[in-house]
């Protein structure tokens, strides 16, 4: 068990090497599907089944408003947190398009949108209305973060309650690569330069000031990186705290979780720092355009498997990448042995049975 | 209308204009969806439709067998491409688990494997019964070349005649990672160390042997790289010429190709050196682990969308990919615009009509 109370299991060997030898007689070399015979070898070890089952899938997406939008680091203006998660919840944006495609619902969380979602199937768990403005005290109180961290856990483990089987992580919030580079700098000890990109599409001289935005905050807050609820707190963001949670949740419920992009990744690092175990049960989906992505993806040990260039955030690498989530599945389920293939020519030709029901 | 007597035309400019004008009124920063949107943008392109359809896939196996795998280049024996052709025939092939998934379906080709294919779906183009070994004399006359690579044209412009909408190439053929290679050495001029890999999963040993026999292939035949039917004949094979063909007549047609690893590749770099336009219509989809295979998608100028380390062939990635060529056209056929969204407060409430309803 670990501090926050719950009990993340090392992945299940035996099932691992069952999966792993059932691979090996496959028709085809060993080895050579690469990361998908990786896929159902580690999802075997999550869920202890082989072949494991991950029908029911669901992109559960946290959304949540930045006091630091107020100091011009994005594009866009707040109030396109709460538009956004309206356009999500009537079936509208990139996300709902490719969670289609995967066969997964979409779960969508308010966790500290700014005004009122009115909308039956908004999951209402707002700690507050967006965090502070980071420049001018912590983002929000540490019992915040530690509330959305929470109400994160308990989405994911009513999902999984209701038959979840794979999770995905998506979010939208305005103003979150911002907080998402502040907690990349102070986990990875790496300047700001490194860290901070573009988000939704800054020019220049706006990355600029995103910079010194950045920097200002992380030389303001020290915060101390061995310790993930204050890094939240200070220099975080509703929803990422939110889905911290709800990675260590599917984590301590053995589910696995594919991560999207910058902002699910820096959920993904945090919750990494509350239990390292958690990383075995997460799948990186895509590598991002965003600076610092591939920083964070090393620091979890997890390697993306879509290089698209894509730059939305939302749960849209991770609905593009269930799909070969599933691949790995099926490969394990239904492909021949190499062994069956080699008995080609005592089976051929076909059946007696077939020609006796032609004959007759 | 080039050598071979077909006309690729150039994309359909004002279709992608239209296609990029309609992604960038979408519910998201321009650009943000990164490759999924250039599959849009070029899909309008290819066949001059705003959204394109693709619905009706089919990935084109070609076998055939190489006379150079006498010399030991591979780990496998040269029975196998036919029992491995069997086990496509009867779907229990790692493409098959893939091309299932993707909803497509799966064309096999004998264009030259030793032994008779007993199958009623075979389509059978067999020029001849396995290629020379190379290390004798060329692999097979330029009228066997021309023949194959005829057949494969054939095969894809009956396909397309069929309805087929997207195609994707695979091949079988034990030593044919041996004669792309010679066939990249060739085309690019690069020395064998760096355009000959593992294939199937040779040993350091036996790598060293298979680079050895490489060098001496192209240094015995020295085929002039401006005449890509030469390069086939010389040290190509026949499976490679049928995708050339197959890759040159789906273009001609207007059908977008989304080629697979390291074959398939030299298939589309001997296919572009007969018509570079051909370029326009291909899509790569993994990033194999062979060797050269960079070197090959460099040349091509095309990227991959998928890192997955395989190394199998057979058209595994390219089914991989389809699922990822449906989303960009899902992207722009479903979402919703940014007008849309910000409309968002006129729209909601739910409208009265729906209200009238419960009331009554």
């Amino acid at each position: 068990m670990n501090d926050l109370g719950i009990t993340i299991r090392s992945l299940d060997h035996k099932a691992m090497a069952e999966a792993r030898e059932r691979l090996d007689r496959l028709a085809k070399p060993p080895g050579s599907l690469g990361v998908l015979e990786e896929i159902a070898i580690r999802l075997s070890g999550i869920t202890g089944k082989v072949p494991p089952v991950v029908r029911n899938k669901a992109i559960i997406i946290m959304a949540g408003d930045h006091g630091i939008a107020d100091e011009g680091v994005s594009s866009y203006p707040q109030s396109l947190t709460r538009l956004m998660v309206h356009a999500i919840l009537r079936g509208g944006a990139a996300v709902n398009v490719l969670a289609r495609q995967a066969g997964a619902r979409t779960l969508v969380v308010d966790m500290g949108v700014k005004g009122r979602i009115e909308h039956p199937e908004i999951l209402d768990r707002k700690v507050r209305e967006g965090t502070a403005n980071m420049l001018q005290g912590p983002a929000m109180t540490e019992e915040e973060a530690w509330s959305a961290l929470r109400a994160g856990y308990d989405v994911a483990c009513s999902a999984v309650d209701q038959g979840t089987e794979l999770i995905g992580t998506g979010e939208m919030g305005i103003g979150n690569t911002t907080a998402s580079s502040a907690i990349l700098s102070v986990l990875s000890g790496f300047p700001p330069e490194l860290v901070v990109g573009r988000g939704t599409g800054c020019d220049d001289r706006r990355l600029q000031h995103k910079r010194e935005i950045v920097s200002r905050v992380v030389e303001m807050h020290r915060p101390d990186p061995r310790n993930p609820l204050e890094v939240l707190a200070k220099v975080g963001g509703l929803e990422i705290a939110g889905l911290a949670g709800c990675i260590l949740g599917a984590a301590s419920r053995r589910v696995p979780v594919v991560i999207d992009g910058f902002i699910s990744s820096a959920a993904a690092l945090v919750a990494s720092r509350f239990d390292p175990q958690v990383k075995d049960y997460i799948f990186a989906s895509h590598l991002s355009e965003e600076t610092g992505h591939d920083i964070m993806l090393n620091m979890l040990g997890v390697g993306p498997m879509l290089h698209m260039r894509m730059r939305l955030g939302e749960g849209t690498g991770a609905a593009l990448a269930f799909g070969l989530i599933d691949a790995g599945v099926r490969i394990l389920q239904e492909m021949h042995t190499l062994d069956e293939v080699m008995d080609l020519d005592r089976i051929q030709p076909p059946n007696p049975v077939c020609r006796l029901r032609k004959l007759t």
